[in-house]
């Protein structure tokens, strides 16, 4: 598994805090690396920035370069339970145990001082492995995140492949909007960003209204910022990345 | 010809200068666009930037896609005198007339108040494109420009094929560091910027001291900064974009 990591000059004299970005549909590592534009912010702000490949490469598995929404480059941030995918389609433990043990054992990081953010297919694994592990994020933000994947189209693909039918599996344990209405732990606040000319919100790929609501409900707070004129592109990305890391910031370094 | 224009927002309400950026060699106008994160510098300072492509594409010319660093993606910014590639590989002619008519024309520009920048074939370019025409920029910069085209391997390669053998053709004419040397217009002072650990560097395919040295003869300021630890990359690149564009503005906005 690859990934890129951005160390501002400041970790020399001094651990500092990790933020995790996953990228979306048909990244690699490299999107964020080249496009983002994050490496200042990180820098101004004194934190690491961490960012996974979007699914294990070069298992030749039949099928997994067939489509750009699932398979390769759309590994989707769950633990897959059905053949071919579950030995290897694992993001969601990959992220969330395995990259954090290797970064913190390899690097001069504050353990356990980490948040997570995303972009589309990985704002969505950002809320979920926020909301899945209490405690284990000081705070979570996503770009156009896929907000109910069990309701839109690229969502229901990839569960359907990696988790199993609907009917006979458990969709809503990694579904964010789900899982906020049974989420009990430590205050968290969900900071989404969205392009409102963002083609797959149109699309109803996306869902953040969906997500809102059930936030409403289960009294958990959130932020929703609608981004006029912007797309779903790193353009936009690269245009807010500078908020989101003095966001979470704000909660790493206090 | 395709190129790249990033307008800030200020350019509904006023006309803006205009700074020119000539990429390297191999890209599109795509690179700059998306990996040298100039446009939050642009909006911050008022400027308009356009980016052109690096030659002609699409003519099919015998060989023209046989190598990286001649023909496409590699037109070195002369007019070319030999065949088949004098009818259209005339990048000169296209950045300092051409395009720049079209932008006028097109845009919300202070027609004449401009400046050019660069990468590496590119910096060449705007170095050339400055010298050739006094009082046609308020000022000049490059990023690890090829200063001395003549005297190393792409620059001998690309003039040989545009403008014939040495012997019988005028290189002089387009080379910086001989263009220096018999510059006579308004004050002009040469910003260069250079990434000390830059492998084309140690391949002695820019030569910057050359171009320094007949500076220091020829009495034309000239500043160059060299960056420890930077190589040739857009990274090295995106992170002095900033202090080349508010360089430039302080001579565009006067």
């Amino acid at each position: 598994m690859k990934f890129g990591i951005y160390l501002p000059s400041q970790i020399e004299d001094k651990k500092l805090p990790v933020i995790y970005w996953l990228s979306g549909l048909t990244c690699s590592e490299a999107n964020f690396i080249e496009k983002s534009g994050a490496q200042r912010y990180a820098q101004e702000y004194g934190v690491v920035i961490v960012n996974p490949d979007t699914s294990p490469r070069g298992l030749n598995i039949s099928g997994d370069k067939d489509n750009w929404d699932f398979g390769e480059g759309a590994g989707f941030y769950v633990d897959a339970t059905e053949e071919p995918w579950k030995k290897n389609y694992n993001m969601f433990s990959y992220v969330t145990k395995e990259l954090i043990e290797i970064i913190s054992t390899n690097f001069n990081v504050i353990e356990g001082t980490q948040s997570i953010m995303g972009h589309s297919m990985g704002g969505h694994g950002a809320l979920i492995c926020a909301l899945k592990n209490p405690g284990l994020y000081q705070s979570v933000s996503a770009f156009a995140p896929i907000c109910n994947p069990s309701k839109c189209a690229w969502g229901r693909k990839a569960f359907e492949g990696y988790l199993g039918p609907q009917e006979t599996s458990n969709w809503s344990d990694w579904d964010a909007t789900e899982l906020v209405k049974v989420y009990n732990g430590p205050p968290l606040c969900l900071f989404i960003d969205q392009g409102a000319a963002d083609k797959f919100l149109q699309e109803e790929q996306l869902l953040p209204n969906n997500l809102v609501e059930a936030c409403k409900i289960a009294k958990v707070p959130i932020i929703l910022n609608k981004r006029e004129g912007y797309d779903h592109s790193y353009f936009y990305i690269s245009s807010f990345i500078g908020e989101h890391i003095k966001h979470h910031s704000g909660y790493l370094q206090k």
